[in-house]
């Protein structure tokens, strides 16, 4: 892909789960040579990977800010997944070089990938991948996630209680996304599947405000939205 | 985990899929600051971790290498993870700070993650999460892998035909790991859940024999132990 590199003027850059220093060094390089840096900003004013890569953003780059809807309003996310490709094609189209910056890695649930397609057909793009949220969690709570012949499921917590019961039965490692207000379903569809002893719950993995706790020792109905259930595979060597 | 940060004096590091350029910030630093390095090398001589940081290496860097019998053997596994641990205790007890690379990411389907719970109990471990192979490869191939409420599953290829057919029928995106000797199995599991289609074959992503083929243009027996099958998402915003 080293051509692909040399000939792209959009890049799509997932700058890992919070940490700056979880940067790779590519997404160091792009950044530093792009002209024009965009990046998301919830409806809250929250601009998380903006603020992941903050200390190599410099005042020469020109910053394309976009809100995102979000993912509950899909009609409203299409629209604003088209206005900003709009302003990505005028920077591209006046020679401009252009970051899209995105929380860890930007084919793995991130809502870049919108913006990516609409534009690969149409300009030479380069997908920098980024240290995900599900790896950094597993590091930053010291559990090895798979191993060997581990099967590891990936599960976003609005799926219903007995999907997801059910598919947790049927695997020896699992990540549930995205708990926000379904926590309460989330935690019994584990228990469910006898795996509530396997599963510790994190809060903003490798931010300041991280915090870890056995699944079974928390109550309550809802979590923040980028809280992770992680399940750890249960075989030895 | 800033306080594990600064106290710990053995890391476990993720360096990535192969491209040095992936490297976190924080693994080229704590390789900088490390006394000994240690590093996997397969049967075949092959140091694919140690590779792949070559650059951060230097002169006044004790070098570790132990062989490992991959996971083909357990009995001869765990004795090469028994070994290392104890040369890294050697190394600890004596003061110095080790910093073991590993591919990817230590705690996704790493051998590293082996050698990290023999000596937790005893240490201040630090692990450092990197690029795995999952997003490396659906960047490589521009592939997004799962988005909004898509199920997405890691299945390695060892696993029975009729268990890999059955999880890929219930799910949006896969990645199917260590495909080698099991190519033909998985290609017909695939098959059978309808997913041929969506399949593409990728080998030694981000690495210079990097091949991208739709899977239903392969044909034959075996590939390389390291290719992965990615079966993209299918769902819209």
């Amino acid at each position: 892909m080293k051509e692909d590199l040399a000939s792209a003027r959009f890049f799509v850059i997932g700058v890992g789960p919070g940490d700056p220093d979880l940067l790779t060094l590519k997404a160091v390089r792009i950044i530093g040579m792009a002209d024009v840096i965009a990046f998301p900003v919830t409806r809250g004013g929250k601009a998380r990977a903006r603020r992941t890569a903050a200390q190599f953003v410099t005042p020469e780059h020109v910053e394309l800010p976009f809100e995102l809807a979000m993912a509950l309003d899909p009609e409203l996310a299409q629209r604003d997944y088209d206005a900003v490709s709009r302003q990505i094609r005028d920077h591209l189209d006046a020679g401009r070089t252009v970051a899209l910056l995105c929380e860890g890695d930007p084919f793995f649930y991130g809502s870049a990938m919108h913006v990516y397609e609409r534009l690969v057909q149409d300009y030479p793009v380069h997908v920098v991948p980024g240290v995900s949220s599900l790896t950094a969690c597993a590091a930053a709570a010291g559990l090895p996630l798979a191993r060997r012949n581990d099967v590891l499921k990936v599960l976003p917590a609005p799926l219903g209680e007995s999907v997801l019961a059910g598919e947790l039965e049927r695997c020896d490692a699992a990540v549930v996304i995205k708990i926000g207000r379904h926590f309460a379903k989330v935690r019994n569809a584990i228990a469910a599947a006898g795996r509530l002893d396997d599963a510790c719950l994190i809060t903003d993995a490798d931010g300041d405000g991280q915090v870890i706790r056995m699944l079974g020792d928390v109550v309550g109905e809802a979590q923040d939205y980028f809280s992770t259930v992680l399940i750890s595979g249960r075989r030895g060597v």
